[in-house]
């Protein structure tokens, strides 16, 4: 069944209902909020996602129990904290599948992907990660799935690339790339920039040696924290 | 100043002096030795060589003071754990500056390095990491930059390798496999061979299409620990 690209966002089906809507929040509430949320994004961007709840509340300046009660679970704040972003990508995608030329869109798409997971060490953690109670984020990245397939059928199907290339090589291409977000950002960008170019040239056809076969690789599978010790 | 490969390992000139050479030790120092030894490479090959030391004491069955009496440091600890890793890169590295063909000899160091890499967490973090009393590691990170460079000219000059192709790039293809080294250790040693197959195409001269330019990576200073939140 094919999925119609849309520049419009689909609404939030199974969007978390603990977290309230900012609309309904009185003013300091609204404020707290955003502090909160500030501080989680960079905490997360700089440690990861398993930065412990405490730490947000104190670098947002609040208690914990405010910070529980605008985001009663964990996977509510990282979900809110990582909507802009997974936006982004979503639209990077629609907007591939969109371009008349497969193998741009394609490529555009990629570009836009690694350089901003090269800079956030949480977002990929977030978005490769399964959470549970995270409806929202399962229906996004369906809909990622399910786009990726057909960009790669669509730039196929042109020609323009490599005939063994698989969907799960898009998920290698990203979890190469989140070696490279160890770095300082400016590093970390460039050796990207480099990563993806390399291997780009080697996802065009007419690069026609054999390749070890595709890793078995799902886009909700990949990311495991390290256990502790 | 060219530096000869050889297949000998060389003296370990600046070992660390605080670890007793098991020649010294009576049976039941020795069987200690070798236990802490064993619990400290699964614990880094499962989760990085963060591990406590008391973690480490702990699953050898040993007490911290003995541990302390054979690893009088962390940094004694993690470089003998892998001082049987890293003696392999080096044999790999010797050994492909002896292949009569540069390009196939660049080949299979990459291919063995990043085999070993991906299946074991603490493996990359231990080379890549700048231990300042480890003299040892130095000495064999130094010997293994220069015999890289060399071999990247090689191949170079021979016309197999492309003319663009940056020595930091090799840094970049490690960096790049360690972020598959997340999954489990089959799907980690599938994603490596396959990401390999990708970059060792794309590096064959021939590619011609412009790249962005190398990222500054070297090799002892890519890997940079997340900051405890």
């Amino acid at each position: 069944m094919p999925v119609q690209p849309s520049r419009k966002r689909p609404a939030k089906a199974g969007a978390t209902p603990s977290v309230v809507p900012p609309a309904g929040l009185r003013a300091d509430a609204r404020h707290n909020r955003e502090r909160i949320l500030e501080a989680a994004r960079e905490a997360y961007a700089a440690h990861g996602i398993d930065v412990p709840v405490t730490t947000i509340a104190r670098r947002a300046g609040v208690g914990v129990a405010t910070l529980y009660r605008r985001f009663p679970t964990r996977t509510a704040l990282i979900t809110e904290a990582f909507s802009e972003q997974l936006d982004s990508c979503v639209s990077a995608l629609d907007d591939a599948l969109l371009d008349p030329d497969p193998w741009r869109g394609l490529c555009t798409l990629i570009e836009k992907v690694c350089a901003m997971q090269a800079t956030d060490r949480g977002f990929t953690a977030a978005f490769l990660s399964r959470f549970p109670d995270a409806v929202d984020f399962e229906d996004r990245r369906t809909h990622a799935e399910e786009g990726i397939a057909r960009l790669v059928r669509r730039a196929q199907d042109s020609g323009q690339l490599r005939a063994d290339f698989a969907p799960s090589d898009i998920t290698l291409l990203l979890v190469a790339n989140c070696g490279v977000a160890g770095a300082s950002p400016e590093v970390a960008a460039a050796a990207s920039r480099r990563l993806t170019g390399y291997l780009l040239q080697s996802f065009r056809a007419g690069s026609a040696a054999p390749l070890p076969p595709p890793a078995p690789l799902e886009l909700n599978r990949i990311y495991q924290p390290p256990p502790g010790p």
